[in-house]
């Protein structure tokens, strides 16, 4: 029934903290809200050997999809698919309709007066060179296509590292397939937050709740600063419909909402973080 | 010369996509400019076998330094120490320092008049049971002591997922330890925006001065939208001392720049993000 999805971000900017990876916050939200489960991200730099072995690593585990995103583009620091090539021990051509897309696009750019020649150039070739049986996703939004391989039980899809392209290319092209995969297992959660008790005096009542509301998954989170604590507490399930999933959840509140007040604290519902 | 770390969160929010990632983002750039590398960041959920397998995988690529965020807590989900004793193959025992720093603070929170009674239930308690031979480390925001241990090379740092928590301990006692290590390795870098180029044309003059600067890196990220290219291209180095590392990047950006120009392509310098 769990749907399992594995997240890899490429990009040595993501390691040196230059940036924040919002793109792995923002898939892992539409892969849960979508019906499965994020299991883990991985963030490698631009190295094929990494890429490659984190790759491999994620195969091993047997995700139903396995997600990258980065280093699709035409410079030289570009190497996913080296080296997801590598990983799947394939050999890396020329893919003639990831080729067309490309020529097309700079045909537009050169129309448009943005370039002088739409010339096939090497870096721009490049972004057409895929591992053997991948097909490319066409980038509504920049240049270089995503790409889709099956290997073994596992759906790979490379997305770009630019957000607005990840985006677009995962809703217009992804999300279709991954909501099917999901058979129609719903996410729900919800929050609230509470005053005048301490996490260490929570940490009774929860387990009560959770062994009373086997399938909802409670999460306390200290928010407050030292001396005026603040807990907030996420309640979350997955059920076969979202009217199943809103009652779980809506029990286990219930009762957590009851206990949090006996034991002398205020509660609030939490507004969403995004 | 070259000290890697890894890093490794923990936190079922992370993988919904409730919280986004600011812990890695925030440790890779003080990693980064405390002179090592940051090499790999790994997000697994709430569960033992996650954390434990995620762990073991780290070591075995023998960082220096694997830095872990999250599960410290005392509520049923804080796993992290559970899975770390599960990768090392120890124990989890009581620590009986840990037991002191967890006392002390119960202790403080009841003479503020924040809990009735300072007693060390088993949600407290279970704050100081560490993996056998570690050492906890004070945690003068929150609750829960940070601990340290040493496996085979890489010394192993758990720290809490609380930002503000974790950024105390970091800076009070793991930052001079990483300072320490890198013997003086300094990083530098700096970043230029161009417009009226694309990315494509860029590439062929990044590999010439990455060729002509082998110690610089060079990364090109396309931000504009698709009517208006705009291109930051982040330069850095790492040296054995600032000066050096100055003058290299200078030294690339100043041949970049007129490479770009020679293009058509319009310069200026970026702010930094953070």
């Amino acid at each position: 029934m769990d749907q399992s999805v594995e997240i890899i971000c490429v990009g040595n900017e993501l390691l040196i903290g230059k940036t924040l990876n919002t793109n792995a916050q923002w898939l892992a939200k539409r892969i849960t809200t979508l019906g499965l489960t994020a299991r883990r991200v991985t963030v490698v730099g631009d190295d094929i050997d990494e890429i490659s072995s984190a790759i491999k690593d994620a195969i091993q585990r047997n995700p139903s999809f396995l997600i990258t995103t980065g280093g699709l583009g035409p410079t030289f620091d570009d190497k996913t698919l080296e080296g997801l090539a590598k990983a799947l021990e394939r050999k890396i051509e020329i893919n003639e309709e990831a080729l067309n897309m490309v020529k097309e696009k700079y045909l537009n750019y050169a129309q448009e007066g943005r370039i002088e020649v739409a010339e096939l150039t090497p870096p721009r070739i490049k972004m057409a060179k895929l591992p053997e049986g991948a097909t490319p996703i066409f980038n509504p939004v920049g240049t270089a296509p995503a790409i889709t391989v099956k290997y073994e039980n596992v759906a790979i899809i490379a997305l770009p590292g630019v957000p607005s392209e990840m985006k677009s290319i995962f809703e217009g092209s992804v999300a279709s397939v991954l909501k099917q995969a999901a058979h129609g297992v719903t996410f729900y959660e919800t929050s609230i937050e509470a005053t005048k008790v301490i996490e260490s005096e929570m940490a009774p009542l929860i387990d009560k709740v959770m062994h009373n509301n086997p399938y909802v998954y409670i999460k306390s989170h200290p928010k407050g600063a030292e001396r005026v604590p603040r807990i907030e507490f996420h309640l979350s399930t997955t059920a076969k419909d979202s009217t199943t999933a809103r009652k779980r959840v809506s029990k286990a509140l219930l009762q957590l909402s009851g206990l949090i007040q006996e034991k002398g604290g205020k509660i609030k519902p939490v507004k969403s973080e995004t």
